[in-house]
């Protein structure tokens, strides 16, 4: 399946433009044969927008879902992308939402059809400008089947903490998808670690940047699609970029013959980790 | 404190021969001021002699720990080493090993006064070769405390579990000493794996290997000592070395502080690892 990474900052805090950014893209990931279009964590509305985020936050099945869903369905391709969610009243009541209901700092997968795959809220929030917008999601592991592939979702600090991409890995994960808005001063996540989960958990890691200046912070770019062997597939620079790359599910399947490391596990000497 | 990496495979069924290394390491190592020198993998022994492993394993008090405590007073400076151990038959009946006791691949820390501080036994055995030649250890986390460090054993293909690290990170360990035996084609652990997990659990690893052809196997040198900022003290290469390098107890304190993963972790979603 070829994947599309989308390394954009967009049009921080115009949802209108950015959708504009995601069409343009789509056609183009369409284009070159792409399945699956990847955009950065909080790609809808931009990330460093302050309150914004929580005016601009909708729920899953929101209108801006709906406006993503017809992108996906006129040009043929799967897309995930970053968006600030709002819970339900329904569902959480007295949250730190403008209604109500809590936000999260969320990833959606649309398939090419339209229909809403996979959402997934970011469980590792990180540093306080985080923690005073969104409350953490509480399910570690979401997966959706594409392209003949079981694909799971993560956002950016989720894939530093190791615990946490093995719990894909243990759950089947073949393409782990990472939006993200990954700053100065931490390339080595991009550069090092990034590969290294892709490796130590044999699958397919796509970890999607934005990139350049948004207001206090410096987004890195750097984006990657890293395979079991923990080589990238594709590596986009510190500009806006759309590169392609492609996962192979017999490589994969060799791969995890030749690397068991999940069959090596000893779970039994790891009690001190819960 | 300065750590010495002894990159070297010795003198493969030869402990006379082995001893004779070590002490003139030893030397080197205390000239240039290090408070530690630290062996590949089964360094006493060597690796690939096969049955001889068991012919050669020793308990862990036997002669040749007393021989490496002699050079460590001596030359004063603490030594950790790989080794064939032997379980006493009182501990074990009935294993693997020539008189009833089990065999474990352990690697034990001597001080500079000659005190055995730590023996640790493999618990992620490597292959057939492994599987045959030893039992696994059952006890994840070994630690002893030197020159001001809480100092960890880990053995080769133990670090390419994060549980396993991990479980270092939250008993506190700051330098992880990681004697290995690492062979083609896994030079992606030691050039970006083991600065990986040095960064991701905030903590020195030290990585030992040996190198050049021994039998079947090529071991590929890239010895290196990282930090808790991904980046390398030191690095060997594909030859024999003896390297160099510092640990910074206030670097390490302001790094933990900068990047706080043990307390951002959500062990509550790590339920699947156990």
């Amino acid at each position: 399946m070829r994947t599309a990474l989308l390394q954009s900052s967009g049009r921080p805090g115009s949802v209108e433009g950015n959708l504009k950014v995601l069409d343009e893209a789509a056609g183009r990931a369409a284009a070159a044969g792409a399945a699956l279009l990847a955009a950065p964590e909080m790609f809808l509305t931009g990330y460093a927008i302050g309150d914004d985020i929580a005016h601009l936050a909708e729920v899953a099945d929101g209108e801006s879902a709906d406006a993503v869903a017809e992108i996906a369905c006129r040009h043929g391709v799967a897309i995930a992308y970053g968006y600030p969610e709002l819970a339900g009243v329904a569902e959480v009541e007295g949250g730190s939402g403008p209604d109500g209901g809590s936000v999260f700092n969320s990833a959606q997968l649309i398939s090419a059809d339209g229909t809403r795959l996979a959402n997934y809220r970011k469980t590792h929030l990180f540093g306080c400008f985080e923690r005073d917008q969104f409350e953490p999601g509480e399910q570690a592991v979401v997966q959706a089947e594409l392209g003949g592939l079981t694909v799971g979702l993560m956002i950016c600090y989720d894939v530093e903490f190791p615990e946490n991409v093995r719990a894909h890995a243990l759950a089947g994960t073949d393409l782990l998808i990472v939006p993200t808005a990954q700053m100065h001063p931490f390339q080595f996540v991009a550069e090092s670690l990034v590969p290294v989960r892709a490796w130590e958990n044999q699958m397919y890691v796509a970890y999607v940047n934005r990139v350049g200046q948004e207001g206090e912070f410096e987004f890195l770019g750097l984006s990657v699609l890293a395979g079991p062997d923990g080589v990238a597939r594709a590596r986009a620079g510190r500009s806006e970029e759309l590169v392609f790359a492609d996962t192979d599910p017999e490589f994969l399947a060799a791969s995890r013959e030749a690397n068991p490391y999940l069959a090596d596990r000893r779970p039994g000497l790891y009690g001190s980790l819960v």
